[in-house]
C-alpha cells in the first residue's frame, strides 16, 4: 500500500479510493481523452506542450473540461508536490491527466454532456523493467495483421482511451514473441505506429519516421526530432513500409516512459547486424543530455532492484 | 436517489456505491467489452443469446471472465431479482454487463491480465423519452462525414466500450439536426451502422439490410428478421448505399432498447411520404405480439408522464 | 436587362441571345472545359495562366478548339473591351471561357468531335455579395459525408463541368448551416477541395494546404502561395486531414472571385479564437497589393449598396 | 433539316430553335438528370419505369422539377404525338428527357434553385447503324485505365449529365480498337459499367451481372433479367471481374437504343468461341418477342439503307 | 534415386535430367501456369476440370499451349501409366502441368512468346506426412499481416507459378507456430484464402466460403460443396472475417493433396471446443466415399511409417 | 550457339548445359530473387550497389545464399573475366543474377530452404535493338487497367521474380500499341513503375519521380537522379498522377540496359511537342560521360547492323 493522492474533479483522495462510477462515460462508452507526462529529476517534461495537447483533444471530442489550462496545469503541479514525498530522490513518475465527459445516461445522448467532466489526474511510479533490457539489446518489432484505425474513422491524435484495438494489436503481435513490441500498419499497408509510441529508423545517417496523417503526433517523438537536429542528423517524414524496417540501419519506437526503445528485430529478421546501433545510442544519450537524468541507468537500475 | 443494487465483481452494492478504480484497464484502454439486454414484462429478453455473444467477445479479447456462462446468467438473474421492487408494474429496465480485463498498470503490458476481471452488471430504468415520439412521427437519420471503424482494424461484432467514435459521428450528425440519428457509412461509402443500432431499409415489400461484414450484429436486427420471416416478409442482407436508403420505401434503426425505430427523413430528404410505412408498423406490431408488451404505448406513457 | 454580349463560336451576341443547342454535348454529356478569370481594375489577372490550363484541359479531355492559344486570348480581350461600358468605373468581372465538344448525336459516339467546338466566352458583374461578410467575420466551414470524386476516375485538375457532385456536397454541407462553405475529403478521409476553392491552413506560422494529388491546382492557390513566399511566410504542401484544419491556427479558402475567404469555424467548432487571424489578414492585404484593389473593400462596398 | 419539335419548359419549339442559355446549370454545372426512354413500334417503352427513376434522380439532388409525373408523362406524350409524322412506319424513336436546375448564377450559391427549372424534353431518330453489325459479329469490349466514379462520391444510379469521365473512359477504350465498348472497372477493380450500359455474361447458362452497387439500375438491365426468368434462365447478381468476363461462355452489354449487344472479344481475347452464344440470341430473341419489334432486323435495315 | 519419368514438351526423360534451360520464361519471369491434380487409387481426380482450367489460365496470359486439351489430356495419361510401376499399389502420386511461355531473350519484349512453350508434367509421390497429424487433432490456422495480391493486379484464379508473396505470407504465419497454415486476408481485410487452399467454415450446421472474388477457385473448393450438398449440409459463399473464424462451430482448408485439413486453433484461440468437429468428419468422410479412398488412414499410414 | 559459360551452384557450364531442375523453387514457386548488372566498356556498372541490394532480398525472403556478399562479387566478376572474349570491343553485356532457395518438395513447406540455394549467374549480350529508335523518336507510354502488386502484398523493391502480372501488364499496354511501353499504376491510381522501368518526367525544369512507396528502388532511377543533380537539376520524389504525365514538358523511363528511354506519347497524346526535350538529352548525355560511352550510339549501331 502507498500513500499516493490523487485528484478526482477537485477533490484530493488516496489512491485506493480513487474510483469513479461505473454509469462515467469514460467507462460506458470509452469517452476519455487524456495525456501521459512523465518527469525527469521528478520534474513534468514538457507539460505545457501536453496540456495542449489535451486540449486540442477536449476540442475536437467536445468535451467541455470546465478548467482552463491554466488551472489544469496548477492542479497539477500542486498533485505533484502532495506526491513528492512517495518517491525517492532520483525517482520520477508518470503525471497522467484522464478526463471523461462525465456520467452516461444509459440510452441517452451520447452527443450531450449532461454532468461536470470527471477529471482524473493521478501520478504513479515510473516502472521501466519491462523495457530497461531493450535499451542494450533491444527489442523485436512485430507487425500484427490488425490494422490501424484509419484517420477518417477517429484521428490517432486526438489522444483518447477507446483504445481496445490497441490492445488486440498488442496481443496478436506477442503470439510471435511474448516479449515483442507491436509496429501497426495502416490500411494501405503502411507503418503508423506502436501501441502507445512511434517508429523510427535510421538510414545512412538520416532519422526517418511516418508523418502524423497515420499517427499520434507524439511529443516524445517531437522532441527525438528537436535532439536529432541538435545533433545534427537530417529528420524525415515520409510513407514508410515494412521493408523500410527491414533494410534500415537501426530503429527504435519512442513513447513518453522509455523516450527511446531500440529494435534490434523485425519480424524474426535482425536490424542490421542485430545490435542497438550508434545513432540510437548518440540519441538516447542526447534524451539523458537533453533532461538530465542517465536514461539507461535509471531503467536499469530498476531492474537490478527488481 | 434510488435503491437499485449493482453487481461489481462478486459484491452486490448500492448504485451510489458502484465505482470503480480509476486504474481499471476499463477506464484507462477501454477495454471493456458489454451486452445490453433488456426486460419485457421484466422478463429479460434473450438474456441466453446476449451471453453467449458476450462470451464471442471475451474470446476474441482474450479477457477471462473467471465465470462460467452459467454463473453470468445466475447472478444477473438473481441481481434482477434483487432490484425488482425498483421497478414499477409494466415498467421494465436494462440489465448491462460491462466486464473489464482488471487493474492496468501505467507503462504495463495491456495485453497480459494481471488481476481479477472487473464484473459489473447492472440495470437501469427503460427511459424511452429520448425516443419515444420517434415511433410515430419517425427520426430524421443523418450520414456524418466520419466513416464506420473497418473490421480490419476492429470488428464492430465485438461488442465492447472503446466507442469514442461512435459519440464523435453522433455529434457530427446532431450538427444537422439536434434530434438526427446516425447512419454512419463505411470506408467504401456503404451503409454500416446507428452508433448502437442497426439499419433496414423496405422496398417493394422486401426487408433489406447490410449485412454484418461491416457492423454489430444486432440481436435485435436478428430478432426483427425472425419476426418479418414470421410475417412472411422475404428478408434480404445485402451491400446498401445511401441511395438505396433516400428512394427506399421505408427506413428505420433497430436496437435494444426501443426495438424499432422508424426513420422518415434521410439527410433532409423525405423517406416516401415521409410518414411510417405500413411494413414498419406491422414489424412494430410483430415486436409488441412477441414480447407481449405494447412497446409503442410503453414508450408514450413515459412521455406523457414526463 | 444588360447590354452585355457574349462570344459563342465566333458570333458576338447579346447575352440575352446566348444560347445553345439542347443537342450540345455540353448539356447532353457534361462534355465542357472551363476556365473562370477574374480582373482587377479591369484587367484579366493571370488570364495567359488561365489560358495555358484550358489548353491542358483540352489535351487531356481530347477536345480540339479550332483555335489557337493566340486566338482564344485575342477574342478574349476583344470580347472584355466590348462589354466595357456595361462596368462601372472600379467594377470587375468574370471572364469565362466554356468550351463543348460541340454538337453530341443522342447514341452516337461521345468519343469523337463530329463538329465544331462550342466555345463561349462571357463576363458577368463580379458580385461578391454572398462571400462579403466572410471577409471579417469569417465563414463557416464543413465537411460533407460525400467524398472527392478519385483522380483515378477524373482528375480534378482538368477543369471541367461535369460538377454535379460538388453541387450534392455543397448540399450535404449547407443542411448543417446554409451558409457553410464544403470542404471536401477525399475517399482516404484527406482534405480534398472546397467546391470550386483550395483550402488552406496555417499552423505555427506556416502556410499548408493539400498537394493537388487530389484537387484542382487553383491558380488562386498558385498566387496565394506566391504571395505567402514573397511575405516570407513558409509554405507546405502535404496530405491534411480535418484534425489538422480543427487545431489550426488559421484556416481559409481561395477562389478566383473572393481571392480568399476566411473560415473561422470547421464543423461546429471555432478556428483558433473564432476570430480571422493575422497570417490570413497580411495574406488578403498581400492581395490587395499585388492586384491593385482593395479586396475587401470592394466586396463590401457591394454588400452595403445591396 | 427536319420539322422535329422539342418541349422546352412549357414551349414547343422546332429542334433548330431548342437551345438553352449558356447561363443554365445544365451548361455550367453538369446539373442536369436525365431519362431516355425509347419507343418500339412507336410506342414509348417502360416510361412510367423511366419517368419514376427519373423522380428519383430529382429527390437525390433537390431539383424542383415543378411538375408531377402525371404532368410530365402528359407532355411526353403529346410531344411523341406531335412529332409522330416524322417518323415513318416501323421507325422508332427516343424519347429524351433531360431537366437542369435552371438558371445559374456565376458565383452563386449552386445549391439553391433560383429559377424554373430547364425542361427539356425531345425525341430522335433511333439510330443503330454503329451497333447493327454487332448482333450478329458482336462488339469488341474492353477495360480502360480509368475507373469508375464510386458511389460515395456520386451515385451511379443518380441518372445524370455529369458524365466526363465516360466519355474519357470510351476515349481510352477506343484506343486499343476503334469500335471498342468500355467495360468500367471499380475501384477495387470489379466489372462495373459500360458508359451508358450494363455489363452482363452467361456461365453454365445462368445469366450473371454485377449488383447495382457500383453501377446504374438499368431500365434494359432489369427487363432481360426479366425475360431471362421468363425464360427460365437463372440470374445472378453478383461481384463479377475480367477473369469472370474472359472465361465466360457469353457477355453482353444492355443499354436502351440496341436492348443487347454481344460482345465476342475482351481485351483482345474471343469470349468462348468468338461467336455470339446461343443464350444471347434466345434473349435477343425474347425481347423481340417482348416488344413486338424484330430488334435485330430493325437495326440492320437501317445498316443496309445507310 | 527413383525410376520416375518426366514430360518435358514432347521428351520423356528421367526426373533426373528433368531440366530446363535458366534462360526459361519460368524462371525469368515467373510466367507459368500450372495444375496439380492428384490420383486416387491411381486414378487422377477431376482430370478434365484441372485441365479446362490450366486453358483458362492459358487464355488469360495468352501462353499458347501449342497442344489441344485433347491432347494434353493424352500425354498425361500416358505419363502417368509409364510411371505407375514407380508407385506401390495403394500408393497415390500428384500429376502436375507447369507450362512457360518458353525462352525468354534477357531484355527482350515479355509480351511475345518466341518459342515453343515449356510444358512440364510429372508425378511426384502423394505425400502427406505433414499435414496427417492434422486430421485428428487439426493445424492452428494463422493470419499474416501480408494482404493477399488482389485481383485487379493478378487474379488468384489464374492459378500461377509467380507465388513468392504466397511463401512470404507462409513465412510470416510460421513466425507465430511453426507448424502454422496461413489464413490470408485481402486488403480490406476479409478472409481470402491459405497459400494453396481455400478457407472453410461450419456455422449453425452451414458450411461457408468466400466468394472467388479474392481467391482461387479451388477444384478441391467446389468438390468439398458438392459433397457438402449431397450430404444435406447447405452452401454459402460470403464475405467472411476473422470474428466468424474465430467464432465458427468448426473450421478447415481444402487443397488437392489433403482434400481437408480440419483446424482447431486460430491465431492461438480455439475453433469451439478444440476439437475436430462432426460436420467436418462427416464431410471427409463423404470425401473417402467419394474418392473410394480413405484418406485420413492413407495419410496416417505415411505417418506411421514415416 | 555461343561459347558463353554460365555460373550454376558453384559450377561454370556452358550456357546451352545451362539448366535447372523443374522442381526447383524458382520454376515452382517464383522464389527468386534477382538483380540485372550491365556493363558500360565491359565493366560492371554499379555491381557493388545491386549486390546490396541483392542481400537485402535475400533478407525479407529469407533465402540464404550460403556465400557472402564478398564470395558473390568475386564469382560474378570471374565469370565476366571468362566470358570475355564473347564480346568484341565496345561490346557490353548483362550480368545477371537469379538465386532461388533450391530444391522444392511438391506439397512441403515452401517457407524452408531445403537444399542449397540454387545461384544463378550469367551474362548476355546488351541487345538494344528494340529500344534503339526510342533514344531520337520516343516511345508510346502506355497504363494499362491492370493495377500495380501492393506493397502490403508483396514490396515491389524486393526485387524478385515472381512477376506474372508485369507480363499482363505490358500484355494490355501492347494491345494499345504493339511498341507501347507500360505505365502501370497503383490501385489508388498514382504512376508506379513500367514494368522493369521507373517513370520520370519534367516539368519547368524539375526532374520528378515517384517515391518508392509503390514501385522498385531503381539504381538506374537512382543514378539518374544524381546525374541530375549534378547537372544542378531539381529532383523531387512525389506522387504523380497521369495529368502529370500528359501535361508535362518531357518524360522517359528508366532501366538498365537502356539508361534512359525518352517517351514522346502518352495514352495516345503527345508529350509537349512530341519530340524528346531538352533536359532528357541533357540526361542522356549526362549518362554517357558518366560512363565513358556514348549510349545512343551504342544502341543505334546495333540497330543498323541488325
Amino acid at each position: 500500500m502507498n500513500n499516493r493522492k490523487v485528484y478526482i474533479s477537485g477533490e484530493i483522495v488516496p489512491e485506493v479510493d480513487a474510483k469513479i462510477s461505473i454509469f462515467d462515460s469514460a467507462v460506458l462508452l470509452g469517452d476519455t481523452v487524456t495525456e501521459s507526462t512523465r518527469t525527469f529529476n521528478f520534474k513534468p517534461f514538457k507539460l505545457d506542450e501536453h496540456l495542449e495537447r489535451l486540449y486540442k483533444s477536449f476540442k475536437l471530442t467536445r468535451i467541455d473540461p470546465q478548467m482552463t489550462i491554466e488551472e489544469m496545469k496548477k492542479v497539477s503541479l500542486e498533485l505533484l508536490e502532495i506526491n513528492k514525498d512517495n518517491y525517492k530522490t532520483n525517482e520520477d513518475c508518470w503525471l497522467v491527466h484522464n478526463i471523461s465527459r462525465g456520467h452516461s445516461i444509459t440510452g441517452g445522448n451520447p452527443a450531450l454532456q449532461v454532468s461536470k467532466p470527471t477529471v482524473m489526474i493521478y501520478t504513479q511510479p515510473m516502472n521501466l523493467v519491462l523495457w530497461a533490457p531493450f535499451y542494450t539489446k533491444g527489442c523485436h518489432a512485430v507487425t500484427p495483421p490488425t490494422r490501424m484505425v484509419p484517420s477518417q474513422s477517429l484521428d490517432a491524435r486526438i489522444k483518447n482511451r477507446s483504445r481496445l484495438f490497441y490492445t488486440l494489436a498488442e496481443i496478436e503481435a506477442k503470439l510471435v514473441d511474448p516479449d515483442a513490441q507491436s509496429v501497426i500498419l495502416d490500411i494501405h499497408g503502411n507503418v503508423a505506429e506502436n501501441k502507445g509510441g512511434n517508429i523510427f529508423m535510421i538510414k545512412d545517417g538520416k532519422l526517418i519516421t511516418p508523418t502524423t496523417a497515420n499517427c499520434l503526433e507524439g511529443l516524445t517523438r517531437n522532441s527525438t526530432m528537436e535532439i536529432a537536429r541538435s545533433l545534427d542528423i537530417e529528420v524525415i517524414e515520409a510513407v514508410i513500409q515494412s521493408y523500410d524496417l527491414a533494410t534500415s540501419d537501426e530503429m527504435f519506437i519512442t513513447s513518453t516512459p522509455y523516450s527511446i526503445m531500440p529494435a534490434t528485430k523485425f519480424n524474426g529478421m535482425p536490424i542490421a547486424d542485430g545490435n542497438v546501433g550508434p545513432v540510437t545510442k548518440k540519441l538516447i544519450q542526447g534524451w539523458s543530455d537533453r533532461v538530465g537524468v542517465d536514461i539507461i541507468k535509471q531503467a536499469e537500475d530498476q531492474l537490478h532492484k527488481h
